[in-house]
């Protein structure tokens, strides 16, 4: 039945550390044959390639399971009826604040990038319109790709030296934090700042790259930042919302953030709130729902009425996202029984493009991690990237012959006439000679003929592999506007070639509702994404009526391309080895139970455990393990013994930077009294022990972590199956899970590592090893 | 701090049976003081009013929590990959066959209703008409009302005297549903018909009802027959999904039913998925939603494609939902900043029009509660409310003096004339003289100067109180229309006064627009809705753009409205005394343990129990437990037992059924094998224990319950605080939450009830009681 493979890594980690039980005499157990596991904080700092069969130990989980100890108990109790609703009003009023200023900041990468791109085409249009009859184009090609790679560089540098976190579209690290894996300064003022920067740079400096992804990245740094009333980058506390200093909180808000982001990406409020939810909320909440809804809104709402000030047309509320797929209008564009199976056969080539792209990307990311990993590197990468693309277009631009006559009303705004007859214009530059978006819109809207088959061709082409290499260099950038680019060229082009097979399908074959069905295809095959992005496509359309077909053609162009590859994000989440949890167990699980999932034995505290202990066990670098049973009394040999408690590294370190100790074993009443503030002064940069002074003499006091312990912290049995102890696990969002036998002693403790191993491969159920990094 | 209203029920139900003890040698306690209280089926048969500050026993949980005993286990390890992926896609075709049924029977629904209305409305004209100029409308008055009268109470006498359960719109019912409760006959085949039926009469009797809310029951109930591949009342097996034959499928398939009838009423395929998940689903799980989502999406395609067929119209998509707002051009019907106070303004009214609307019927409702409790007196009062709402639409046609002059295109179906000039129609008559749908159409989309405000007030006020009448009589209606239209008729009118204030004012305040907002914000007033509302509301207007108004009333309606009453829906659970279990744990409880709040003792079942002893806990008709643990030993004194399993009560009759007892106590080899297909083939209805005999001999025999118990319950430390458990209890879905003290022993039993009981009243904390029916 299932194959598991061979648990190699486990016992190559057991060969590097098997003493480990020597230095630690608290260590449950002289089983060394066995390696120990727990979420564990950073490994050794030598550095192994990532792999999509490794799991790495430096990405630590979130503690959405609150820590109800006696003094968050103590002071939930001393809280009134009135004061959680002061509460829920300062949440009420942060996710506004989270829609206002991720409005704010979509609003201010449009108009920087609609003003430099402004600039550049005119500059080199300018340039092209001198140089095309007196000949020398090569210096106007020379001008557009040193204006293209300056820009780059910039953002490229930015990135690569400054927050390479900040790199790419956000999405994968922003899924991560949702699922709950804490991604190191995935959530910084600086990465918003170089997020916001990089990728008006890219955009402005011509890549095949779209402005949204990073919003979603934004909105939600935005959110973590704001809900936190302090900046911890700034050094600037303003005493406020400190209730929501903790993981549970700060990821319901970064989910609204990042729904705001969606919102203010795609003017797609509710796309916004069922992007945060697919990606994300395992827990539904209504009253949670509703705040991400709220701040969508607003965040929609914000930018809207920004940019119609900015356009001088105040309070016309037609802009309400970055892109703006234009009104199809619904009689025009209404669609027949017929045509759904030509839909579907099209989402199935998206699809198959789609996993084209993504296996072409993941060859080039496998390359990148091991030979461009250096930041000079990866910044001449995205200069080279830069100056081919501007050579590209030219070319393409250069030998195109398809010229169009150039209408009164034209919506192109910067028609390059080069070698057409006067009062035309070549349909290339229409696609390359623009920022991503307005080429988008004028391939769904511009009037049929406005471009021929063979430009559509040749412009998906050079795009698509463009768009691939763009993908994963060190710039801040997104995927979604290239894809639905792509998308749309091959769609429209479906759309011309079907309308020439028959006269009667020259009347319903719409080229612009083709290239909506196309985009939709190409980025449901790249992102396989399909409720979020249905609804997204619905709301980016302002028309309900192209609902089923933009889901059918999801959903045949996600089952097309699972068939080949896994979704560009997932990829990528992988490659960072990331322990990523599904929505559930994989089906063929059941036969595993807790017993062969845990990891045993486990590191145990006493409820009154000695300060040397503690601070041995906290420094032991080869565990870095971040949860501690506490358990009445540990036992000298591998007996285990029973649960009471379980504290995490965070508070023990809080603990002992406070100097919590009792001078004598015995009186418990000189222990100092900390406060929950103190934990969340410190909250979430905590201290490493290195940084901590214990002397000699403390070292030999004692420390009480009743009062500070959780006391009740979920545990299974262990024979429960693993479908039962992921649904658990999954459904509270939780860290530890203490497997107890049934007598409620501490037989193991379950983490995220040990469920997100398993896996479906091709071969049945499959086992992931631990890396080291 | 918290105040808690003392435990009166309690201790007057210890009285009534404190000997229970004697006669149940196995349960666990001599402390007879203390009630027990577990999940448990029916009450007594004494009837005593229902009330919102009770309880009722008789409503049992689902069991969504997945029973994983040995068979079960034993059957997902023996199935393959390839035999998940085939239960995948059979998820997959029923969902799709859900959709497609539901779609059908909304289709027919609204067929029907429109021919039957369409002939109704004919003769009644056709007799005004004559009668007008005659003289002797009073006439045509007694026809309407008899007309009327006659399709009402075949409705009612359908509903009263065969399914009670079909009466209303359902949505309390399956609100509940997907909350986790079971209510007994809501998801019968004999239901769906009777509702069905009803709404077409009670929609043609001219109620003032919406035929919308029933579709989400019938969605509801065609989910639960087709999931099951088999009916149980026309007693017909197909043989097929026969996996999916337990509450974790059933309920999940019924939520996408639900979502179906959704988007089939309201042409909402996203409203449709957010109505199931904000009403339902606690657990969020991404395939799931998708499936919801395919199911909503096919019902309004089937929906829109037959009513395209019907209208000779083929292919044409633009009827996707029952009710069909037409289409706002966003040109035409832009808003401006400065109206956002006005909208909210309307939202506050919205919120009192709707609390007061709730309180009327709330006092109504516990009226008829008390004195219309007999099926011929219910049917009495649905002809009287006919005869009524029939004689004040005529008197107020007869009396009104608004007469508009019938433009050449004029979209109203039946023009009443009546005393106005020729080439002149009465305007309260398209508001009265119409199916509902018809008028709210009307009301948002007639030009100018349609209806004169006193018209609108007028309407306004008969329309409210009717409506608030017939909510809650003994026929299938919903209440989202006749709400829809109260409101639509006051926003317009409100759009009418704003447009008379200024000039300026004149040029922006449209009264379909104003009708638009003000049929949100009564809408949200009664039902308070807001997430989903906003998204339906969104999709019905085919209009993105008013997202943010309508949400903002929405939100405004809902504030002001919880401050004075609660919802509609939430009135109608109360006061069945359901113990309905909202998203969160009372905000002030963290002060109440497990220890607290749980039942004890408990009833627990050896291993190897007597069959005699299980015949006897099951027989007490005073306690009707529904879950047992199971316990190493049972100890004769108070002392509890170790826990090592739960087992059900619906478990235990199917192995009394089967006989599945040790002849000989200590030879556990001859029990006869069951199969997990026994316990498949008897659900959902098994048989009481009363109709399963079991002989003297029978009596002193043993069953071994290790195969069939659930050997990993879900357990909590008795320290656990109520939040805590709350969360466990709803994120799981569970019914049975067992409490064990640190040595694993059984200390006590949470469920549904135990968790219910508390809610924040006016006065904090407080505990409901429990009724005994």
């Amino acid at each position: 039945m299932a194959n598991i493979t061979k648990k190699v890594s486990w016992s190559s980690r057991c060969d590097e550390f098997g003493a480990v039980g020597e230095e630690t005499p608290l260590l449950n157990g002289s089983d060394q044959a066995r390696p120990l596991r727990q979420d564990s904080a950073s490994g050794r700092p030598k550095e192994i390639a990532h792999n999509e069969k490794l799991l790495s130990l430096k990405f630590e989980s979130l503690d959405y399971d609150n820590i109800e100890n006696q003094l968050f108990l103590e002071e939930e109790r001393r809280m009134s009826f009135l004061a959680f609703r002061c509460l829920e009003i300062s949440r009420w009023v942060i996710c506004g604040l989270i829609g206002f200023l991720t409005g704010l900041i979509a609003c201010f990468i449009d108009i920087v990038v609609e003003q430099l791109a402004g600039i550049k085409y005119k500059v080199i249009k300018e340039n092209i319109v001198r140089f095309t009859e007196a000949g020398g184009l090569s210096i106007s090609l020379i001008l557009w790709a040193v204006l293209n790679s300056s820009f780059v560089m910039l953002g490229a540098i930015m990135v690569a030296f400054f927050e390479p976190i900040a790199a790419g579209s956000g999405i994968p690290q922003i899924k991560c934090y949702l699922n709950g894996v804490k991604i190191p300064r995935v959530v910084r003022l600086k990465t918003l700042v170089i997020k916001v920067c990089g990728v008006i740079c890219s955009v402005v400096g011509g890549l095949a790259v779209g402005k949204e992804g990073p919003m979603i990245h934004s909105g939600a740094v935005v959110a973590a930042g704001v809900s936190q009333g302090r900046s911890t980058s700034l050094k600037r506390d303003f005493k406020i919302f400190e209730y929501f200093r903790r993981d549970t909180e700060k990821r319901d808000f970064v989910s609204a953030g990042a729904a705001a982001g969606v919102s203010a990406a795609f003017g797609a409020p509710v796309g916004g709130v069922l992007f945060s939810l697919e990606e994300g909320a395992s827990f539904w909440n209504q009253m949670l729902t509703w705040r991400i809804f709220f701040a969508s809104m607003i965040s929609t709402f914000t930018l809207n009425f920004f940019l119609s000030v900015y356009h001088n047309k105040t309070g016309d509320l037609s802009n309400p996202g970055l892109i703006n797929f234009g009104s199809f209008e619904s009689e025009a564009m209404g669609y027949n029984l017929y045509e759904i199976p030509l839909f579907m056969a099209m989402g199935a080539l998206g699809g198959l493009l789609g996993a084209l792209f993504n296996f072409l990307n993941y060859w080039l990311t496998i390359f990148r991690i091991r030979y461009v990993h250096r930041p000079c590197l990866q910044v001449m990468e995205a200069v080279l990237v830069a100056a081919v693309t501007a050579a590209v277009a030219f070319i393409m631009i250069y030998f195109s012959v398809d010229c169009q006559p150039l209408a009164p009303d034209h919506t192109e705004e910067y028609p390059l006439q080069l070698f057409c007859a006067d009062g035309e214009y070549n349909s290339m530059a229409t696609a390359f000679f623009n920022t991503p978006e307005r080429s988008v819109r004028s391939l769904f809207h511009n009037p049929r003929g406005t471009y021929n088959a063979l430009t559509l061709g040749l412009f998906t082409l050079t795009y698509f592999f463009l768009a691939c290499w763009t993908y994963g260099l060190s710039v801040s950038a997104g995927v979604f506007i290239p894809s639905l680019l792509i998308g749309a060229a091959w769609g429209r082009l479906c759309g011309i070639l079907l309308a020439s097979t028959t006269s009667t399908a020259s009347t319903w074959a719409d080229p612009g509702k083709y290239a909506l069905i196309g985009a939709a295809a190409q980025l449901g095959g790249i992102v396989r994404m399909t409720l979020s992005l249905t609804v997204i496509m619905m709301e980016a359309t302002g028309n309900v009526t192209y609902g089923l077909p933009i889901m059918l053609v999801l959903m045949t162009a996600k089952i097309v391309g699972d068939y080949f590859q896994e979704g560009l994000y997932d990829i990528h989440i992988k490659l960072q080895s990331v322990p990523f949890l599904h929505w559930e167990a994989p089906a063929t699980s059941h036969w595993l139970t807790a017993r062969e999932v845990m990891s045993s034995p486990v590191i145990c505290l006493n409820r009154i455990e000695k300060v040397g202990t503690i601070v041995d066990i906290l420094s032991n670098t080869s565990t870095n393990h971040n949860g501690f049973p506490v358990v009445v009394q540990v036992s000298v040999d591998d007996e285990p013994a029973k649960l009471c408690g379980l504290i995490l590294r965070s508070q023990l370190i809080v603990l002992l930077k406070h100097k919590v100790f009792v001078e004598l074993a015995r009186s418990r009443l000189t222990q100092r009294k900390l406060q929950l503030k103190d934990f969340r002064d410190a909250y979430p940069r905590f201290p490493p022990i290195q940084s901590i002074h214990v002397s000699q003499d403390e070292r030999e006091c004692m420390m009480d972590l009743t009062e500070f312990m959780n006391p009740t912290p979920y545990t299974v049995p262990l024979e429960t199956s693993l479908p039962r102890v992921f649904k658990l696990f999954r459904a509270l969002g939780l860290r530890h899970l203490v497997v107890v036998d049934d007598e409620n002693r501490v037989n193991g403790l379950v983490t995220r590592k040990d469920l997100a191993r398993y896996h479906l491969g091709k071969h049945g159920l499959e086992e992931l090893h631990l890396a080291q990094t």
